[in-house]
């Protein structure tokens, strides 16, 4: 497996052009592709399209037309051999005349394998697994638990002042974050496909949870909003079904069954906004992929604590998780950490469109 | 106030030898000086001695020789006039021969007040106040507290879970952070002329409080332990009364009486390492000045919180800190942060050695 130095530097612009349509391609993955000319120049660039659309390499290839021939696709994942609701990329790649293909993830679905094999068969030179961690880990993650777990990726989003409150003795908690922190929240919201409270956020905090701009205007895309509600103690008048947006109410049992619903409205990424409790529950079912924690330089002293009774009693028993990065958002720190503790075994789900 | 890119080089290395002595000089300021040349190459460097000592001008004076002639000395703090167990700097500096003198923070006790204007009679050119802010805030922090409100700086160590849980619900804690934030927690500790903690960690911890290097041995120079322990509840077999380095056993009524004693014993800079309770009375009474806090990746749902009772209800009435900086340290996040409110008002000491 060798890349050249160019090629590698494609991938690396094929994550981010992937990450940058997370949130509008499910049940589809996240897909980027770079194409190349035969001198190794970028001549075109495409990430997945919303469900129906083209797919990242057709996009690509359409930008760089005749530049393609002799070239090399440089996509994330890779091409797919069967003819859904567009047609196979491997033969778009084909007959766009590229003489060699870079993959990061071999496709891990039974219906759509056989692309690397098809280009093969043309004549096509194909690497499989280049920086094929750095892909599952960026803008696939979601699609690929989808695939092999057939449940959605859980981001766990939590707000806290330093000595973890999520508010203060009397319940007020606006704002413990700065306005940076919390416009980083809206952001994460439209990289998900739905955002997830339960009743107790909703009768406490009276949230909107959709996603807004700087101006406070709703963007045109919102993620589904979903409230997950046993006891039916949502009120009608609640914003969150102020018609702004899909809104799910759900008397799913557990975090399970929430996510095996969501499952089947073809969400793929979650993010979990729920209180303390809400959140312990997903921690304890061992269904949280990803935590970001926005720490606000504050103490309180009393107050609800950022999770609720996890069963944990004894330091060896703590959940351990793995710091990712750690950012200054305006005034409050950032930090974005994954479970070392998976739980879950893959299991085949059925593919992409 | 005009200073060359040497002279601000200078500067800067003289605020690390400054630093490079924290924690063996009080009750003396831990002051850093550099001699450049008459052509503005570094000729001498020297950061205060132990009391008693030279100081950092005699130093770096010394180390400079005859090339100090004609030269210009960069100092954190006003050089003294006053003859303690030492001679006058300023009449060093004459002597030495030096045209210039750069100098940070002007001195602020009546004591040891008057270097600038004796050089400035002996034809020596003097710069007062230049990057007066990085000085003040950097290692004469202690010092100045001292000299302005006669009680020492006190930084606030603690180390927690991302929930903000100092230990389990069985009261286990050991360890929650990693074994980088632990040799961290040992080179602060070197700094400070005193740790503090109150009897609830002695009786629960039973910890040494001394500093050790990395193979677990104590280094020649201790600060002194000293346990808050109003109510006589420390069993003499107690480990911080193993004799390895001086113990204060201290009935103070509080916080503020605590500290004064400690002022007493030319305590200038203490780490406060207390469990909750000791905190909260700490940060309470407004007496801490710097925080340090270990965040391990780590969820508990349970235990006791970082820091106990501060009387606050509500979010409004938050205590609030500024992030001075966020660093991986090993697996763990260390935040360093500074109260934004600050109580007691300068009053004036009476100088130093």
């Amino acid at each position: 497996m060798t890349v050249t130095p160019a090629e590698s530097a494609a991938m690396a612009r094929a994550r981010e052009l992937g990450a940058s349509v997370l949130g509008t391609t499910s049940p589809n993955p996240a897909v980027g592709a770079v194409v190349l000319d035969a001198a190794g120049a970028v001549v075109g660039e495409g990430a997945t399209s919303p469900p129906g659309g083209p797919h990242a390499e057709v996009h690509a290839l359409a930008q760089a037309g005749e530049r393609a021939r002799g070239g090399t696709a440089v996509v994330t994942l890779e091409p797919c051999a069967h003819t859904g609701r567009t047609g196979p990329c491997a033969d778009a790649l084909l007959a766009a005349g590229v003489a060699r293909v870079v993959v990061a993830v071999p496709e891990p679905t039974q219906l759509a394998v056989g692309g690397a094999q098809r280009l093969r068969a043309g004549g096509v030179d194909v690497e499989l697994g280049i920086e094929r961690q750095a892909a599952e880990e960026g803008a696939l993650a979601a699609w690929l638990t989808g695939v092999r777990e057939s449940r959605p990726f859980v981001v766990w989003k939590a707000g806290a002042t330093l000595d973890g409150r999520v508010a203060a003795a009397d319940g007020t908690s606006r704002w413990i974050t700065g306005p940076v922190a919390r416009a980083a929240v809206h952001a994460l919201r439209a990289t998900c496909d739905a955002v997830v409270v339960g009743s107790g956020t909703v009768l406490a905090d009276d949230p909107r949870l959709t996603v807004r701009d700087a101006d406070g205007r709703d963007l045109p895309r919102q993620p589904l909003r979903v409230v997950h509600d046993r006891r039916g103690r949502v009120p009608s008048g609640a914003r969150v079904l102020d018609g702004a947006a899909p809104t799910l109410v759900s008397r799913a049992a557990g975090p399970a069954e929430l996510l095996a619903e969501l499952f089947d409205r073809d969400v793929r990424r979650v993010l979990l906004e729920g209180g303390p409790t809400l959140a312990a529950a997903f921690l304890r079912a061992g269904l949280v992929d990803e935590a970001v924690v926005h720490l606000a330089p504050k103490l309180l002293g009393a107050g609800p604590s950022l999770v609720g009774d996890l069963g944990i009693t004894t330091i060896g028993a703590a959940l351990d998780l793995r710091v990712r990065d750690v950012m200054v958002l305006g005034g409050d720190v950032q930090v974005r950490l994954r479970p070392t503790r998976h739980t879950g075994v893959g299991r085949q789900a059925d593919g992409r469109d």
